[in-house]
């Protein structure tokens, strides 16, 4: 098999604004999801791209060779051009698995593609979040145990504004008394897609290593498994059977 | 219960422009749908509103006052403004029913809705559709036989881009030889939307009764259930329990 | 509208073995939680069946009346006929509700629905429970605010063995530090079922203000929507369109 | 990567009665699917295994290494044992793959994990199916272009009596005018499940590159893509947060 074309995109702000978010993402956020996702094993090629390249970093020619696509964005989504939604939406469809991370529930691909607020309520209170597993036997929850803790996060809390998940894979308990559904699997035309919760900017969530298996899990998991469609409303003008007998 | 406040929305075109459209539906293809869902029993107020409308008939206290929305377009989809795109959209996730018909497969609503690319083949050949109930208990199949027919037609074919219903009320099978799911349900938000494709313009489908009872029914089906719910990402300040023990 | 017919199905056994569940509830579970239903306003005609009774209680003729049947079981899952099992599961399919509550999650019959383990974990421990609305807008949170608590309940915590619910209502949040998904939906054939999961029978849960409002907005959505539809595998033999042509 | 583990189950009965069936199938139809899937490229180790073997040739051993079991029956599905479908169903929910055929969708194992009734309507009159692909960039649908046909086969006709298909690969056509959903998926448990409608004994249909080729790819698809979770419903006595403070 040949080897999986991951890109990280990674809005590339706090990092930069915020000196605690720099000291722990020195490199930027992005390049340690990236460095993760590289440490996880054969078959990736990970490289990542951020909002202030041209076109966000994500031209046709690249999105037309990445097999998975990771999201993380927050204070700048509205920065994110409508023309880049389009077609990052329109490869997803096509096949292109995407895994969106934390406040990426407000990115606008991900209200895109799910239709709905996607809002929640939150809480900044350096709370401990306790993630359970739903489905054991599903692919993106190999190697994680029964459950596995963070020990100071951003809380999300219910309801999210998000249809039904096809599959839900983790739910989150918080130490201040909220709960989330905190991974959840939905299939859009030829593309999976994965929310995963934790990853507020000012905790070191993505050096865990539990969450570092998860989101390693994910892109395998949301790889493209067939054919790439190109859907365009044709006119079947022949018809199979004979009309009008 | 007091009654339910629906509204027909019409693009309202091809009525102007085309002698056999305007022949069939002189009042316009909005004003049969009403007529017929006027014809349907009690517990309904209907009216109409159409794309030439200041607002296309859609102000904000407009919407805020119906319950379930009916929506018939196609050639001028893309002259609906997004700001009332995204009105109705709010209103649906809050709680209002919607209703699409036919061609309203490629409006704007409908994709920001489903997040898909809602396509589908297609062909004009006067052909036979035969509409088969695929759940004979749900609601919106009551008083319609194991299938109807409508004889003459433009064929609608899968692939159809849309998430998976979650409930496949009609599947449709058409002489030149297609099939069709051609009655789906989806929750979103607070609102329930039924899509349902008979209705091409240049045939008589909105007199037909039984294409009139589904449409009866479904509006009946869509009412809102509950409180509308206005969702607004709220910070939870105070947690339930105390953090930091 | 007619009222609609209820029947609260009682196992029965604890109350009458231990002087604590006794006490809570002396005339009964089954009879605790057909009261809550009896003042939740009008429209509903509520009875009771348990275990000890002939058939328990279902008979043919009672279940062909019955719109809507609430389940509580727990040691004696064993002891329910497999005959009377496939008579609930045939009058689910043809549109009657269900309402399982518990540990009715181990019930036959809500095994045969759901055709997987329904396991989960749990614990005893006099924990606090906290129940959050995943959906504001259903009609089975209706009269619920964001979330409700229970002083001491048994904990329920994932994985819980069930196919991927339609709706998710309710999430809870244990003391303890697991969550559990306490309220959900799924259709099977004409039927609707509602799993919740408060009510241990050492704890005066059914006398709770909250849970009885949960039950009786249940009921309502879980009535049947439409025809009783007989399915028996039917030899169309005469085809709608002539064949070998 | 290791070689998959494929049983193909057949109810072997119509080949030895039926001369029209021995003729089509001399080996046993069970014979005919195994040898479509061992021409269909690398990576599949399959055998067979027939009603007449003790345990029907399903030991617990030998589920225990299979990945994935394919399954025939039709007239003789009352004659499998409670124990072997009690044992099957335990192990899709762990991560068995299940691919049931035609006149297995009133097999004991499918209703089991199912939960609803599984009718249909039928006739047989050697008509012409067309079967269409819903989603063109499924894995089950890879190498089948827009549609395929079966120039004879049994009709069967909607309503199908299943839960709601977690994703709809085919819906067939038929010359005498019913329509079917002939490629559903599902999720239980752990397990993935793949129902695929044509196969009539009587047809040579398990010769046919297209079909073969759409049973090739369920296996694949439905192979298991996680630990093999085994759940028991335990007690977690030692909570993770401490109770009663």
């Amino acid at each position: 098999m040949s080897r999986l074309s991951i890109v990280v995109w990674g809005e590339n702000v706090h990092e930069h604004r915020n000196p605690k978010v720099g000291a722990i993402y020195p490199e930027g956020m992005h390049e340690a999801i990236a460095a993760g996702l590289r440490a996880s094993g054969a078959g990736l090629e990970v490289s990542t791209a951020t909002l202030q390249q041209p076109e966000h970093g994500l031209t046709t020619a690249r999105l037309a060779a990445t097999d998975v696509l990771v999201w993380w964005g927050h204070m700048a989504h509205g920065e994110v051009a409508e023309a880049i939604v389009d077609r990052v939406q329109a490869r997803v469809l096509e096949g292109m698995g995407l895994i969106v991370l934390h406040s990426g529930h407000y990115s606008k691909i991900f209200k895109r593609l799910m239709g709905t607020t996607c809002s929640l309520t939150w809480r900044e209170a350096d709370e401990r979040e306790r993630l359970w597993v739903c489905n054991p036997g599903h692919p993106i929850a190999q190697g994680i145990d029964r459950c596995f803790e963070l020990p100071a996060e951003e809380m999300y809390g219910e309801p999210f504004g998000i249809p039904a998940p096809d599959e839900q894979v983790f739910i989150s308990w918080f130490e201040g008394g909220e709960v989330f559904r905190s991974g959840c699997c939905w299939h859009r035309g030829n593309g999976r897609i994965f929310y995963f919760r934790p990853g507020h900017e000012t905790y070191p969530t993505y050096h865990d290593a539990n969450v570092r298996r998860v989101i390693a899990n994910a892109v395998r998991w949301a790889a493209p498994q067939g054919a790439r469609w190109v859907d365009s409303c044709p006119n079947a003008k022949e018809p199979r059977e004979k009309i009008g007998r």
